[in-house]
Formats: C-alpha cells, structure tokens, sequence
C-alpha cells in the first residue's frame, strides 16, 4: 500500500547532503564535512558527576514527567549563564528545547502559516532551511559577506517581502564562519524596530571565541535600543561548548510567543528529558562550565589557526576565505584562477578521491546558490590530521577531471 | 508589539484542562487526576547503573550527536522487547522518538494536510486532538463502550470520511481505561484492509496489565490478517513503565511512512537525546525490565482494585464504570439517580472543595462530549489514599451547591 503523506512534505528535498554523506564511510578519510563537536572533548566526569548527582538528590524530578516549559533549576542554571554574557534574564523568560533545532521548529510552528515569507541568511543552516518549508515558509535569501548580513540589502529585502520573520546566526555561523560586525549589530535592531519585523537570533557558537570577545549578542544589544528586545527570539544550545546528546536548548522570547511556542512544544514532545536536563542543570551548578568553555576554546583556536595557514599554504590563491574568529567552521571559495576548478561538487568528488571530505555550499542556499563556494570544519580533527588534510585537498586541486572518481 | 502567529494555533484550545490543573496546588488534596506513574516505583538504581555504564563504555557514543533514526544499540532492544510482545520486526523497522508524543506529531507531521479528516475514539487522549488539530486535522469522534471502539460505526465512519487515518488506544485507553476485544481487535485490521486505511496504535499502557495478558496488540495481530501490517503504524513508550522523564518512545511503521518521519523528526529535534537513549538501552540491556514490570503491575494491581472497591461501596449507584483490567485510569459516568448531581465540572469543583482532585471527561472528546462522564487516577496515590479520597468524592456527591466553592 503506498500512503498519501501531508502536502507540506513537497516542500523539501534532502537528497542533496544524504547523497553526500553516503561517501564519508570511506576507510582513512580525513572528514573536514561535519557540524560536531570533537567528542574527545566532552566532559565525561563532569557529567558523569552531574548525572549521578541528579539521580540522587531528586530522582523523581530527574524521571517524572515536567514542565513542559523546563525543569526549573535548569531554567535559573540557563538564565545564570545568559547573564554572564550580558543578557538580563528571568527563568520565567525562557523555556528550555530538545536541542536548538526544536527551537527553530517551535519557532516554525508558532509563527508561520503557508505562503508567509522568511528571510534567512545566504548562506544559513541547512536544516533551518528545511524546517522552516516544512511549515510553508517561503524564504528569502539574504547576501552576506565576511562581516555577516549585508544590512543595506537587508533592508531593501524587509521593506518589499515584510517577512514574517528574520533567521540570523550573527556569531560564527554555520555554514559562513562570519562575525557580524557590532555597526551592523546595531543596524540589525534598529531595522527590527523601524520595521516591527521578529529577528531569530540562533547562536550556537557564540561561546566558541578564540581570541577576543566577539561584539554581544544581539539580545544583549537590544538594551541600548529602545524597543528592540521584544522583537528578538533567541536560541541557545549547549550542543557546541558540551554535548550535542543531551539535547539541551533553549529560547528566550517575549512573553506571549513563550506562550505559544510552549503550548506547540507541550504537543511536540511533552517535554525535554527531565534526565537530560536535571545532568545540565547540576553540571552548570557545579561550576564546571568556565573550565570547559576555556578547554575547547583553546583547541579549536589551535585548529583554525592550523586550517587557516595550511590553506595559504597549501592552496594559494586557488581559495578565498576569511579567517574565522571562533565556531567550528571556514567558509571557503574556489576561485578558478591559475586554471583550477570552481566547482564546489566537483572538487568534493575528487577530494574524496583524495581521501578527505567537506561539504559543498550551494545547498545551504535557500536561492540563488554559490557553487564555487564550500565548507570546512576544523572541529573534529587535530592539528596533524588538519594538515594531512589539507595537503589532500591541495592535491585534489591539482588533480585533473580523469582523476579517480568515487 | 503583538505578533501575528501562524494560522494554524487558531484549532487549538487549552484552557479547559489549563484552569483545572491550576486548582491542584491547594495543601493536603488527594489526586487522582494526573495521568503519570508513581515515582516511588521508578527503578533509581536501575536507572543510575544504565547511566553510569553509558557513560563509560562508549561515552563519546552517548554524548554526540547521533542518527535521528535513533541509537542503534536501543533500536536493538526495543525490537527485542516487542519480540517479547508478540511482535516480529527487526531494528530498522522502528524509530526511537522523544516519547510517543514525539511520534503522534511526527505522525501529524508527515501525513496530515490541512483538512484531512482523522478519526479518534470518543474519548480519546486530550494531547492527540490538540496535536493534530495543529497540523489542520479535522478530527471524528467513533463511539466507544467498556470493550473499546464500537467497529460497526467505526467501519460507517471510515466509509463516510475516507480518513487519513484512524487513531486508537486499544489496550488500557486514555482516559477510557477500555481494553479493545480480541474480536474487535480483527475487526479493526479487517477494516484496514478493506478501506485500505493506516491504523495508528498508541500503546503506552499495554504492558501494564494486572491478572490476565490482554489481547495481543494489533500490530501483533496482523500477521494473521493479510496486507494489514503495513496499514499499522505503532507507537510504544518507556514512559509509563520505566521512566516518562528518559523520554523515550518507539515508532513502528512501514518503510515510506518511518523515512518520512526521520525526515520530519530531523528538522523536529535532529534525535532523541542520545545520553538517554544510551541509558535505556543499557537498562534493556541488563535484563531488569521484566522484574519491573511485575513489581508496576502488581501494584496498580492492588490500587485499581482499592478504587473499584471503595467507588462501589462509597458512591453506590451514582456513578458507573467498567472495572480497568490494566492501565492507569477509571473512566466513570454520573448516572445522576437518587437525586445526585450529573455533570462532572460541577463534581469537580465540589470535589476540589472536598479534598479531592480528578478530570471531568469533556475535553477528551474531539466532538459531543458527554458531560457526565471523568476520569479517575489509581497510578500516584496509595490504597489508604484511595480509600480517603473516594470518601471524599462521596462526600462532594452528598455537597449541595452551596458548599464552600474553590
């Protein structure tokens, strides 16, 4: 028997990353392709700790039902941590997601019916994009550069689409590498309230500084810009700094979209796994989160460093990208020039070829792709790992089209 | 600023259960109007061993980001554990979901257009009709008596409607507490077939018979009813049994409808958190599960028989049920002879003046509620808890109207 699904399913396609990743089981492959965390960095006897620590003191919290705004020591432990990055926040002003990605559906679900439009970032996540047509959104594309969102053609983009909302990730985004500069911060919130138009601010990230404190949050700007905060939903994760597995996000929004998105979320899930949450709510008590933050900010600094100056060398003026400043992502283009390939999808066949993967750009495109344009993490490799790497991708350069292919 | 939420959070309405579970903190009430296990039963030491054993053999395993099909080594044990129930399929035919609620939205998601019709059970789980009024479901109430859904007006349904598909809680319902007659149960496959018809089973009770097994499960069942198991869609829980706070569920299906839900389920929540996934495969894994389905069991066992018990003796003639062989829950009429009051949010409110909590029944009818009808919980209170707070019902049945009122 084959079933008639919903309608909206005709909206996406994934078939473009699947077909991808088939190819990352190669034995030896060097993968520059993921969005994760490095595991070897995680924790472990921290939240070893922290999960024994729930189990014990409040069992049948940790393994009822709950709120399915959040279990409440998580929510004063997250609204803590947002004060530490200059964000004033109640417990009560935010609800805890199975992840950040549930935040984006909840935001999804809450606020768009079929046909309204999005603007979203080109480049943006990849599964934001998807999220977000599942619920009818058409999405507009908004050019960027090294310094985030082109806030002039943002602008232009709201008066004429006046979108339901806009989806930025402004620290170290994912797939762009970029910082959004405090000037186009600021720009960002006054356009908010010039246009009464919601901002989405996704920041995963944000924690992952190497050298110098990136410019605030735009959440935390909003209070140098009189009416910007209620137009700010901003999504916080503890995927990147902690662990992806605990599935601990959250949001923080203006009281009435709280409402409803913890009302989609009751029929949603329920609730986040109150066990998952009492571990982070205990981990973050413990004081454990300073240490942690400095230990992968240290690494992954010494990896994009690493990345950074392997790419000059090795590559020349073959690529171009800027050198990011925190996050687990370059974001690179093929220039074409000395008679190399521009092509994205191609160079990533013949890379695999080589032995080491990354992922093209062109579909973190909602429109209008970039197909010279592709991504490299420096997450989960090390230093000796990177440089082999890149050494390959030099040589995928360099190999012509009768190269072997996978 | 008010915001302009999508179009869809028009079909939904919450206030009805909103203001009667705010009346639930007053000291010293007796409640048997939650829908949650006890956690004086939930298996601490089980749970921190899985926990601990999860975190040290494979901790990067349990703490990364995983398939959103779910980890596989629970999908392993979850296939086991319906093999155990009767049910043949293997690990791919099953996704893990963040609880079975997580599958009913994703069912919604993946199969619902704005306007399909879904048929229900009249009463049915309060979480389901909001869930897939959400997705613009238009729902249908199939009538139901002591043994479940009534086939013969459920097939006048299924032929007037031509529903996307039908919705039931065979097994120990929510709120109904019915167990669905073997007979009823080839029947329902039966009309599967017939109207080539997707069945969705919601089965978080099953396991928690008191004396006789039940029936088998109608995924079960339908391997001796040709071309029906592919029309079955199953939904099972950890929740009830071991721990509702893992939030882990299971969703059988046939292969198009399970790759289209990982589809939806990516863009949900990416997975279900994989630190909790991990501790219930190890909690599997160690062989507790069946020494603690004997203890739940046995439990509510002796609860369900204090309730029938003092209901009998205490409330007489005022009110009629169908003694629950399983499950959580009484679901009761007011019958309103000698005198005595028929509607059961006037018994509620007089009920809460008493000491004593339950649900009126109305709002777990898609459509025609009988307003006579509540549901009673035996999960969370012991047998002299019940005892006191059937008294107390007694009591707010003798109450005039003029009783102190909350």
């Amino acid at each position: 028997m084959s079933l008639q699904f919903a309608s909206r399913l005709n909206n996406v396609e994934t078939s473009a990353i699947r077909e991808l990743f088939k190819l990352l089981g190669k034995p030896g492959i060097i993968s520059f392709a993921g969005g994760f965390p490095d595991p070897a960095m995680f924790d472990v006897e921290g939240i070893k700790d922290a999960s024994s620590k729930a189990l014990t003191e409040d069992p049948a919290a940790a393994l009822q039902y709950g709120a399915t705004e959040g279990y409440s020591p998580l929510r004063e432990e997250l609204a803590s941590f947002m004060g530490t990055k200059g964000v004033a926040v109640n417990a009560n002003q935010l609800i805890v997601t199975t992840g950040s990605q549930q935040a984006l559906d909840l935001l999804g679900k809450t606020m768009i019916s079929p046909g309204d439009k999005v603007i979203v970032e080109g480049p943006t996540f990849l599964a934001t994009i998807q999220c977000f047509r599942l619920y009818g959104a058409e999405l507009i594309s908004a050019p960027c550069d090294g310094l985030g969102v082109k806030t002039d053609e943002l602008e232009q983009l709201i008066a004429q689409h006046k979108p339901k909302f806009v989806y930025l990730i402004p620290t170290f985004g994912n797939p762009s590498g970029a910082l959004l500069s405090l000037e186009r911060r600021k720009k960002v919130l006054e356009l908010a309230v010039q246009y009464n138009t919601l901002i989405v601010e996704d920041d995963p990230y944000g924690d992952l500084y190497f050298n110098e404190l990136p410019p605030p949050s735009l959440i935390a700007l909003s209070s140098s810009v009189p009416g910007s905060r209620d137009l700010i939903a901003y999504c916080g994760s503890l995927s990147k700094v902690l662990s992806p597995g605990l599935r601990v996000g959250w949001m923080v929004a203006q009281p009435d979209l709280l409402a409803k998105a913890t009302m989609c979320k009751q029929f949603s899930d329920a609730h986040t796994s109150t066990f998952a949450q009492a571990t982070a709510a205990q981990y973050l008590l413990a004081g454990r989160m300073p240490a942690t933050l400095d230990n992968v900010r240290t690494v992954y600094a010494e990896r994009a460093k690493a990345m950074g100056d392997a790419l000059t060398r090795e590559l020349g003026d073959a690529v171009e990208f800027t050198q990011p400043q925190g996050g687990l992502f370059f974001w690179a283009r093929l220039t074409g020039k000395g008679g190399k390939i521009s092509d994205a999808s191609e160079f990533a066949r013949r890379a695999i070829a080589q032995g080491v993967a990354f992922v093209p750009g062109a579909p973190f495109y909602a429109a209008n792709p970039d197909t010279a344009t592709f991504r490299l993490s420096f997450a989960t490799a090390d230093v000796a790992k990177i440089e082999e790497g890149v050494g390959r991708l030099a040589r995928a350069l360099r190999a012509d089209s009768s190269a072997p292919q996978v």
